[in-house]
């Protein structure tokens, strides 16, 4: 097969370069397009110089008809609302459409999945890490296995000093395994902060802690605490690259299914299966 | 149903008396009878004093065959020539054998499977808690989805400063897991400890690390490392009891099952289905 | 010398057995009296039996007069109005008077303190392990090295889930060791939770999570983050005797000491010198 | 005072070009020469562009003699005998030399110190990170004041796949700084790895186990670990950044001191009082 033609949305930001740079040296796909929006500084540099990854003949444009002309997939870390306008052009022209783009509002997703109904290959998650999307595959399953009634779920994360709030996106979304592993719902559960005086553990609670410091990336613990024994299942992110390195896994991985909304948890292969 | 009537053999020891104990305080078992071998200091004296879990009217005998009389099933955390022995008698009564025996040759191993075949309910592990043989489930998960030329596998263990080995069984236990979930064999790949001019890790290879000290009952981590993220899966074992605790589940489990071998995965519904 | 003739105090209670059981394993020290309130139902048992550590010949009694007599040292993890009644008992027969009581008002606290000044040789800490005691001086000791402006201090802890406050007393005890090394008050730079929109961390904060679940006796983790490193000084309690342990360092420490009030930072030797 | 004019030799090199970047964005120090040796590619190149600093206006030379005329001080993290070169490069100008080469013989070092001798103040450390630093001062007290009867040392160390020996030399210092807190030999109580039937852990050991994987730049525990409790001090390096960021400070740091040999125990106040 010929390499997948990837455009980068969003080119110039810290995400963008970091895409642009691990795609010039992963087989199988090549840079097609890098877009930024109208004013951007970038426009009309090297992609490539950008990126710090060296020349690469393709300067930054904000003609996204013209990006999209002829290429296979979009990658996009960028707003709510370019990535549900993009959902709608990956449907017309049939298009992978990988999304890590976090915040988005219900009608916001509900717009990406229309697209995905229209045409859109897409793989949206808030967290393209392979490690962290397979960690919660492992909470899911931890949490069906062991009692409720024995075992404790608590869910303690650490990131950099200018992270604005807490508990973590991913925190949530490593709880939201966790319920789901117990059928149970996180908002019926959820402990999300303790101070004072807190009174004994609720039984069934899943507890959150959030730590701040330093320059952190992200670090994630989901432990399974019984009497006499502890599980901690533990994702250390050293490099916000592991976040592009997904998603060009996630995009060559669409690249062979039909239109549809996936998740990383497809991709891994960790899904249950869907009724046809 | 009726609670169900279980036997500890080897009732005066460490393990045998924290069975004794926990047997009293859980729901749907009941002490049957304990044996001690011909000669113990214990025998004739109240298990459940020795057990320091209050006078229980029953004291510690060596007759097996009166003990078996009656019984649903026999816990065994004895040795080898032991658990062969019992395993033969758990066949001609049709009991439930729980061996967490460690130390089993490959003869015994077949002894005891031949047992299973002729109606014995067999559940048997070198690590009855809940947690290391869940552990070793995700391990295995996880050693399949993850690309073995991204991730290395790392093993480490610390045990308290009496332990005689290394790395511990229960590693070992970990090491296979990964190694069956890449679909590999564990000695073609295995680096048991590394010291001086090792050259870089090999493509592939599952390292261990073994530490010793304290009063350590026993940490296992299985770390998956890759450019930038890393999995690290942690069992943290804070009392024996938990493999009296695994032992009573496994017991009340296989009351329900057919004559056969069964592991700890079987028991944790982990295990993928075999054919009929 | 002769050994140490030590008097427990609130000898049926889980601690107090603890401290029967281990004075008794110890070389230099004796049970001298086992005292219980007026009441107790542990009244004329035989102390060792209570304790698991087999027979001793000496029952526990409500007599602390006939106690006290011919004593060297009391040994005190009961509550505050008892603590500051034998801290005055101890005053009066220069006795060593080691304090694991929690909960002491700032009364409580300068009665204490009189009785030290009257002629008892106090110990009192919040938390008589070893361990803890040397975190919190390595502790202050970094806080003091390393720049506030570079390195963020962050604080978790992790109970059993029958704990009822947060932070936990040593997490406080840890992050006063912090402040003090960086010589500011902790109340003017705590963060004792974190939860929703917090906004950037404050530079110069000290922060709290807390974490429960399962049987965990106690776990705390002092983190100095900065950009690219961290420092992690982590303190693991498997069992309560370590308390008791302390304890009765602690009190042969004091046994060669003048009257005084004193922590375990002295037992250990952390202490800064104090003027003449 | 002037800001301090830094020569970096080796500015090519992946730690020089972060050297080149660190201190362009460092107050109170300004790049006073990059140098490469003769025949290197880098040659003629402005030094901030290959850093991925911008423009600079400073060109790499070979020519040593007029980089070092006016400078204050050298940063050198290159090779043995280049080091030892400029050590006596530094002593004839009284400059300030920071050495983070690694792999010095006992005849290098010895060259090193005679330079230190004449006129040179040199700092040197086989890890310029403040952390580590700071960790070994805090291993060295703490092994001070724990018995050694009572609590087990063991470093455990993990690093990126490519590493091709072990322990790692921070594994190494930081054995060194134990047994120094202990007041023995390393080479008398070090064991550096285990596996098969070791036996039980010998009293007063000292052990150590590497792992190895994925991208890690460097983690080491030191624990202590004792019946009942455990201590364990943690460095995670996240970015080679620490290790430039270090080496500036120690240059300001030296620049107001005499002549002679130091090291980052200096450097951050821990070192013990010299006699005069």
């Amino acid at each position: 097969m010929n390499a997948m033609r990837l455009v980068v949305v969003g080119a110039a930001g810290r995400m963008g370069r970091t895409l642009v740079a691990l795609i010039k040296e992963t087989d199988g796909v090549v840079l097609h397009a890098a877009v930024e929006r109208s004013g951007a500084l970038a426009l009309g540099l090297d992609a490539g110089i950008l990126a710090g990854a060296g020349h690469l003949g393709l300067s930054v444009g904000e003609d996204l008809d013209a990006a999209l002309a002829g290429a296979d997939g979009i990658i996009d870390f960028t707003a709510p609302a370019t990535s549900v306008a993009l959902a709608a052009r990956a449907a017309e022209a049939g298009l992978v459409h990988v999304i890590g783009t976090t915040g988005c509002s219900a009608e916001d997703d509900a717009a990406i999945a229309r697209a995905a109904g229209q045409g859109a290959r897409i793989v949206k998650s808030g967290n393209m890490s392979l490690g962290v999307n397979l960690l919660a595959g492992l909470v899911e399953l931890a949490a069906r296995a062991l009692p409720a009634a024995g075992f404790d779920i608590e869910i303690a994360e650490m990131h950099h000093r200018h992270k604005v709030d807490a508990p973590s996106g991913t925190a949530l979304l490593l709880g939201h395994a966790a319920a789901a592993g117990r059928g149970v719902d996180l908002g019926d559960v959820e402990v999300l902060s303790r101070q004072g005086h807190t009174g004994a553990r609720p039984p069934g609670a899943i507890g959150f802690a959030a730590l701040r410091g330093g320059s952190v990336i992200g670090e994630h613990s989901v432990i399974f605490a019984a009497d006499g024994e502890r599980l901690e299942l533990v994702h250390r992110a050293e490099d916000r690259s592991i976040f592009a390195r997904g998603a060009l896994r996630a995009a060559l991985w669409a690249r062979e299914r039909p239109a549809g909304l996936y998740t990383m948890q497809d991709v891994l292969g960790l899904s249950a299966p869907r009724p046809g």
